[in-house]
Formats: C-alpha cells, structure tokens, sequence
C-alpha cells in the first residue's frame, strides 16, 4: 500500500506563447506534490510524463486503493526517489487529457471545444508551461528534473531552457530526437486516427462519437515499440490463444499476442483522446534541441549548466542506447558532469517504468548524492 | 530492357484439400515460364513470391517497357538464375489478387464473389497447388525451389512435403516461423483493415467499397519493418517535406518519411484486395513447420533429402539472421548439406530484392552448380 496522494490543479489567466506561434491562455495545469519542499526552497523535483502519463506519478487516490501513480515504484517514502528528502512535483502537460487543458475543453476565445483548434504544443511548450508553475510554488530552482522517454526530452529541454533553475537533469530512456523510423510509427498511428471516420476532423466530440478504431490500431503500433522482441518471444512466442488446434480464422484471435494487443488497444480507446494522441506524438516528433544549431548536438548542449544522469535499456529499439549515448558525448564534449547507465534489461523500452535492482540501484544512489548536496 | 514475359493460366477443376479443413476446386493459377524445359525435364526451378508479388517474377509484359517482374534482377538470360540454363516458373499463389483464384472471384459453388468467405490458405495449400500446377507441365522433379520472405517458406515447405521432387531449396531473407513480433505486426495490419468501415466484413465488393483507409495503414507498417533503422535514417532521417520551416502541424505532411509512407499506403490501396492481405499475413502467422513435432525444428526437417542455400541479411530484423541460422542448425543436426551466406546489408528486409554484389554472387555460384549437376 502506497501513500494518498492529492490531485491539485492551478489556473492560469496569462498569455503563454507558443513555439507554433499561437498562444494559449487561461487554462489549468493539474499537478501533484510529494513530500514537502524545505525551508530553502531547494529540495524540488519535477517529475516529467510521457506519451500515456498524468500528473499522478506516485501514490493512490484515498478511495482508490489500486491507483499507484505510473513511477510509484521509482518515487515515494524510503523509493529511490524519497519523498522523505524530496519535494516531489507532478505535472499534467497542455494537450493531454488527464486534467490540465487539452482540445477537450472549450476554447475561452470562442466558447466552442478546441477540437483540432487546439494549438500543436512542443517539448518547450511544456516547459515553459512547468516554469510557471515552479513559478507559482515559490520554486526558483530544481533539485533535479527527471523523466523517461518524452519525460528524458522534457529534463533535457529544461536543463537548456532554464539552464540556472536545473541543478540535476536526469534523462532515461530517451533520445536527442525522433529517428525517422520514430516519425514512421508515430505517422501511421496519426493516420489511423485521422482516417477513423468517427474522427470528423478532430471534432468528435460534438457529434458524440470517439474514433475508437484509429485509438485501438495506435495503441497497438504503440504496444509493439515499448516492448523488446525477446520480452515479446518470452511473454507471448506463438501461444495460441485457445487450446492446441488452430482455427484457420484470418479475423478471430488465434495467438495469445493478438489477444494482448486487442485488449490494449481496446482499454485504451476507453479513455484516451484522439487529439491528445495526435499532439504528444507530434511533440515527441519535433523536439530536436540540435535543429537550431544546424543538427550540432554539442553546441546545442552548450547553453547547459546542470549536472545529468543518463539511463538507457540494451533492449529498447525505440530509443536505443546509442541514442542517450549521442547526449552524453555531446555533453562530456561540453565538459559537463555526465553518469551514464546502460542497463542490461530484457523489457525494451517499458524497462523504464520496471523495477529492476541495477536500474532502481543507479536511481537510488543519484538521487542520494543530490540529497546530500542540499542537506 | 528485359525479354518479353507472358503471363499464362491454367484451370483446375478438381478438389484441392486445404490444411484448414475446408477445400477449393475450379480454380485458375497464372504462371509465368522462362527459359525452356530441357529434355530430361531437369532444370525446372519454381519461384515463389512473397506478400506483395505474383507470377510476374522476371521480364517485361511486350506493351510495358517499365513492367519488369519483381525479381528482374536475379533471374533472366545470363543473369544469376539464368534462364539460358533454366526453366523457371513464376506461380501466382491461391488466394492472391493478381490473376489466381482469390476472394474477389466467384464461388462455383454459390454464385457469389468469395469475399470473406473464401478459406483460409496456408504455405501447406500453396505448395500443394503448386505441386498440381507442376504435375500438368510434366514436371516431376525441380532442380531448385526458391524464394525470399514467404517465398522463403515455400520453398522450406516445398523440401519438406515433396521431399523427392526437390534437388534444392533455396531459402532468402525467411525464417522456420514467424515470432510474436511480426504476428504482433500482421495482427495491427489486419485489424487496420477489418475494421475499416468499408470493409463490410469481408463483402466490400458488393458495396462498391474499397477499405483503403485500411489497407493504407497495413501498408505503412509494412514498408516499417522492410526498412532497416539505417536505411530510413540515411533515406528520410528528419529531413523535412517542405523547406526548411516547420509548419506546426499534427495532420500536415511535415517530414519526407510522412510523405514517403502515405504515398506507398496510397498506391498500395489502389490495386491489393483487402482478404488478400488478411489471408497471406494469416498464411505467414501459421506457417511453422516444427508445430507438428512439438516445436522441434530438427525433428520437422528430417523429411529433407534437398540441399539448401538459406540467405539472410544483417539488417533485416523482420527476419533476422539468427531464423536463418535456426533453419541452417537444424538442417546440419539432420546430416544435411547446407550453403549459409549471411550478407551485410544495409537494407533491412527489402535486401532480398535488391542488387548487393556479394548477394547477387553466392546465387549465380549456386545455381552455376546446380547447372552443372544437371547439365
């Protein structure tokens, strides 16, 4: 049994300017806190989500006994993470659909649902946003930052934006950018969205409709990247689904993985948003920190102050080590404080929410040298 | 410019028995021969093709100039399988939508198109059509079988059910089944069109409807895994469609992978039958020639009395060297002779299409012995 945690959420009146050159403004960040921040103010950690997060990171709902935020096994009382040291802040991004605002709320210029209205949102866009927050919570200066996947692309995108508010950036399984095979699968999951005829050009919701066919076929394509091709052999191989004789069907489930992926794609057609689905990975597809330096790494690891922690899984093919690799040279050649994990695990990109001894042991004692820092 | 290729049909009218309990009869092949039959009937080589070829293997149709076959490149006059030397048949396989009897013709029995209702095939039933095609050209024995992919497993299959009609089986780019990864992939493509809603369960002909959006989405993901990470990165990378600007946009073609992959989905629903799909991707799932002995390979390859070259290339990891190298163990612990060329490519699957001049070399040295035992 974990600890309760609270879901909080905080109003902003005022014009945040986008990458994209829009703007958004009076709109909600949900958000939760661990722990408590100390006198000086200096013991925060912003905790970034991913494709399928929320701000509910740690913890469970007081009538929720089986909500375990998505790290509660990374952050909490005693967790490599300690909540008894650390002042821990989740966050819920602009565009999603787990609180903060997304294109499921109305659009205060206009009254209506932002539908397809709502305005494309990148890494900075969420940082930017975070800041504010920080801003408002008194914070002027993390601890640490961290995230794994998109989450790593935010912790990386802080320690360059706000280089003097990041003491520590640490960055798991994550990547200086998408490659073109991460656009690819990204792509085809957008398309099999955007051609759901109940997807009515992202304003399903005013014709009561959810376009449960492009969600399920996304979250399909999304299933098959996190996890490693041996994970995948071991949990599943070609187990039939029913029994030892074959059904010759070509539309009946037949192996046990097909069963896997259908039920994933349908629980997550239940309550993810389609324009959510579109904007994330559409954020995960542009944040590229090196394109403002003609694709230089390291001068675009220049602008850095923190010190990083960089994980990466042998078996994750999504974002693959050579990809952290590719930050920690960038960052050494900026003569920056870099420890780098490579950590042996079979579970593919997944590996970063799993529990495992040397992953949670790298974890554990980062943090540690931090919480002594600040002591 | 390439000789002049004419496709060919041949009408069967008895029963043929499928591995799945049901059965077809009245049914049409269409078959390409290049070269001529030598007297002794001796130097016959089938080709098999793969999910998205045909018959069309070598050649140019005499009002197509652009109209070469699918393996043009590896088989013709003086070319690796070189058809001064052998006679070499292309066989559309049942079920196909490229002159075979498939889902989009009609029922002898009923009247009605086939649709969804046309059986299940696996490998087992191609090979076996294959056989009775063979029969009628009064070919008792083939000097070689050979095939990339699924062409690969047909020609596996072809050693192990006629085992005294094969002096060589020739297995590219294959696999003795397919892993939890590509049905995972088979699995997301199938659903993509199922559940498009002009696919009308299988009976879109009769709606005067084509599942494009489906069959679009099948496509992308399947030019995904053809491609190596390599070769999409040096292909596509992150290079934008359209200058140098972003234009913020979740539906917009932004990258050239987005463009590459959408035209292929594009092309690709123009002329491939949505069932067709459904039932190669299913015949690839069932293939696994080892089921029957309880998942002993070894023990499945004891029929064997062919010699083989199996193929495989570095890159591709939708069948990766390691498949090959199962068969090839296998066929070794049999006592069998086994050619093994494990070619460093870059191209990822699609390698077994393409021109690689250490590739190309191991099968003209192979089939210039095989033309030797039989010349």
């Amino acid at each position: 049994m974990s600890f309760i945690a609270t879901p909080l959420s905080m109003h902003f009146e005022d014009v945040l300017p986008l990458q994209g050159g829009a703007s958004i403004h009076h709109y909600d960040l949900a958000y939760e806190t661990y722990g408590q921040l100390n006198a000086d103010r200096s013991n925060a950690v912003l905790v970034c989500h991913a494709l399928n997060a929320s701000h509910h990171v740690a913890g469970v709902y007081a009538d929720q006994p089986k909500s375990e935020g998505w790290w509660d096994n990374m952050i909490g009382p005693g967790k490599p993470v300690d909540t008894n040291r650390f002042f821990v802040i989740g966050v819920n991004n602009l565009g999603s659909c787990f609180g903060s605002t997304g294109p499921m709320h109305r659009n205060p210029d206009t009254g209506e649902i932002y539908g397809s209205d709502f305005p494309v949102i990148t890494v900075e866009d969420w940082v930017d946003a975070q800041a504010r927050l920080l801003d408002q919570l008194g914070i002027s200066r993390l601890a640490a930052v961290l995230g794994g996947s998109l989450g790593g692309m935010q912790a990386l995108c802080w320690s360059l934006r706000y280089p003097e508010r990041v003491a520590h950036a640490v960055v798991v399984a994550s990547a200086p950018n998408l490659n073109a095979e991460n656009i690819a699968f990204n792509e085809v999951a957008r398309r099999a969205i955007v051609t759901d005829p109940d997807f009515h050009g992202g304003n399903f919701y005013a014709h009561g409709a959810v376009p449960r066919r492009g969600l399920r076929i996304a979250r399909m394509i999304g299933h098959i990247t996190y996890l490693s091709d041996d994970v995948m052999n071991q949990k599943f191989g070609r187990q039939l689904r029913d029994g030892l004789e074959l059904k010759y069907s070509t539309q009946d489930i037949e192996f046990e993985i097909e069963s896997y992926l259908r039920y994933q794609g349908d629980k997550f057609s239940d309550y993810f948003d389609a324009n959510t689905y579109l904007l994330i990975t559409r954020a995960l597809d542009y944040f590229d920190p090196a394109r403002a330096h003609a694709g230089n790494l390291t001068q675009a690891l220049a602008a850095s102050q923190a010190q990083y922690l960089l994980v990466s899984f042998t078996t994750d093919w999504r974002f693959a080590p050579a990809r952290s690799r590719e930050i920690v040279k960038s960052l050494l050649e900026n003569q920056r404080r870099v420890s780098y994990a490579e950590i042996d695990a079979p579970h593919g990109h997944d590996a970063f929410l799993l529990d495992d001894p040397r992953y949670m042991g790298v974890m554990r004692s980062y943090f540690e040298s931090i919480a002594k820092e600040i002591a």
